[in-house]
């Protein structure tokens, strides 16, 4: 491997767990001023959380949809470029031709969008007694799968409830995504049950690197984050988590462990294609 | 519901952890009683461990491997009949035309063969200073998905590595399976770090029931089996789980359980088959 390439093996990742409030001018300049801190360390790609320009819920996200580009997404790519990264900005709620969708974007370090991820499975659940959620209520999913190229290597996005979707973290490293970022705001009920088994899921059996980013937990919300940013190795091992509060978590992505693994337990070589097939039926837009 | 459907929708599945050893008789009248003891605990499926005839190792294999019908499923068929259960005989080495295979085989309370799953996927793993194991040395991959029917639900059958390849599961689930079995013997290394974890995420990904069933741990034998057969719920959470030493463990399983589940959290009608899809390449035989 050139000394280049072993360069570019290893970046470090930053996941900014947001304080989300309601004051969505307050949420911008907390983002920007996080981003900018874990770029000061080092990081070339960040991640803030799930709907961090607004608190979580159907009866927000009419009054904080912008359009994009709007208020939020030039923060980001002014964030952007004042730091350098790659910055994968959580998500907004975001208005389109009168539709609201629960959208992703992505900056690079020009300060360039690279991508537009709307979130493609609605988060529609009913646990009687414990959360009733409906985001189809007033949002619109996404049609597309949405991956982009950085210098380190290949990103798949997905967001929160996207990730329960095995197919979606398949299409994407059989693509050659050696990283996938969900953000997400779990809850206190899925949060503990769920939360960092479908990301070590994710990680294993795709031998990936994972990490999420979700909204600091706030008592006081009508919907309350799990927390609990996390990332994981294509070992399956978390090897970094914040708790509930507000932080940035860092992880040292090295590709070579990913390459290792892979060598290590062939999965990706020992599929049965002759057998079975997993499939990406069209690439729509929306 | 009616109260038949009621009855057939709950039932008691044991796992007999089996204590292995190079003495073929001893494996073969231990498993038998401990079937016995199961069904006599109220148990209509009974799972037992991969390779529970034989060590487990490719210098073993041509050694204990048999034909089918052979001696090691002449006992599986009796016990299965005289203790009245579905009876899902782990796996043994088979010899067949010359070639080897790790094959599983049910049969039915009648003792009638219902099925036969020759492991697809082989397990070659390479990890330096702790594991080495090539099954291709010595066996031939079978070429087949292996599902069957009981009055309380379709069960899908993989062996040990099969686990890792979460196209299975998603083949068998959407199958209409409820239950998935795997006879599988992970290692000292491999064990403690992914063997809950893939029951886990097959649990969790297709809101199934998953049962394994591992060899009890035997410290002198040549592969150290992890031992800590499992049984794990559609929420993913573990149910019933042994030791290291030979045991049997039960769980109740609860196909309302899994109905609740899927309708809380409607992951298996939400999925974007406008979007992606997997599939079943062909019915192979082998």
């Amino acid at each position: 491997m050139s000394t280049a390439a072993k360069v570019m093996s290893k970046f470090r990742l930053a996941v900014v767990q947001l304080q989300v409030t309601r004051v969505k001018a307050d949420n911008l300049s907390r983002a920007r001023r996080l981003v900018k801190e874990a770029a000061d360390e080092g990081s070339k790609v960040v991640l803030l959380p799930e709907c961090f320009n607004s608190p979580y819920g159907t009866s927000f996200f009419p009054t904080y949809a912008e359009r994009i580009p709007g208020e939020s997404t030039q923060m980001l790519s002014e964030a952007a470029k004042e730091s350098g990264v790659y910055l994968v900005g959580g998500s907004i709620p975001e208005e389109d031709g009168g539709k609201l969708y629960n959208s992703c974007v992505v900056f690079g370090p020009d300060g360039g969008m690279i991508l537009k991820h709307r979130k493609i499975h609605l988060f529609d659940i009913n646990i009687p007694g414990k959360i009733c959620f409906q985001e189809s209520e007033t949002l619109s999913p996404g049609n597309s799968l949405s991956m982009f190229d950085t210098p380190y290597c290949k990103v798949g996005v997905g967001i929160c409830y996207d990730m329960r979707f095995a197919e979606l973290a398949q299409l994407y490293s059989r693509s050659g995504c050696q990283l996938l970022v969900y953000p997400g705001a779990f809850n206190m009920t899925t949060g503990p049950a769920h939360w960092e088994l479908l990301q070590r899921a994710r990680a294993l059996d795709n031998q990936v690197f994972v990490a999420t980013a979700s909204p600091a937990r706030d008592e006081t919300a009508s919907y309350v984050a799990w927390g609990h940013s996390t990332v994981v190795n294509p070992w399956g091992e978390v090897i970094s988590k914040a708790g509930a509060e507000e932080t940035i978590i860092y992880a040292n992505i090295d590709l070579q462990h990913l390459a290792d693994v892979r060598q290590q337990i062939p999965i990706t070589s020992q599929r049965r294609s002759d057998l079975y097939s997993v499939a990406s039926v069209q690439a729509g837009s929306g």
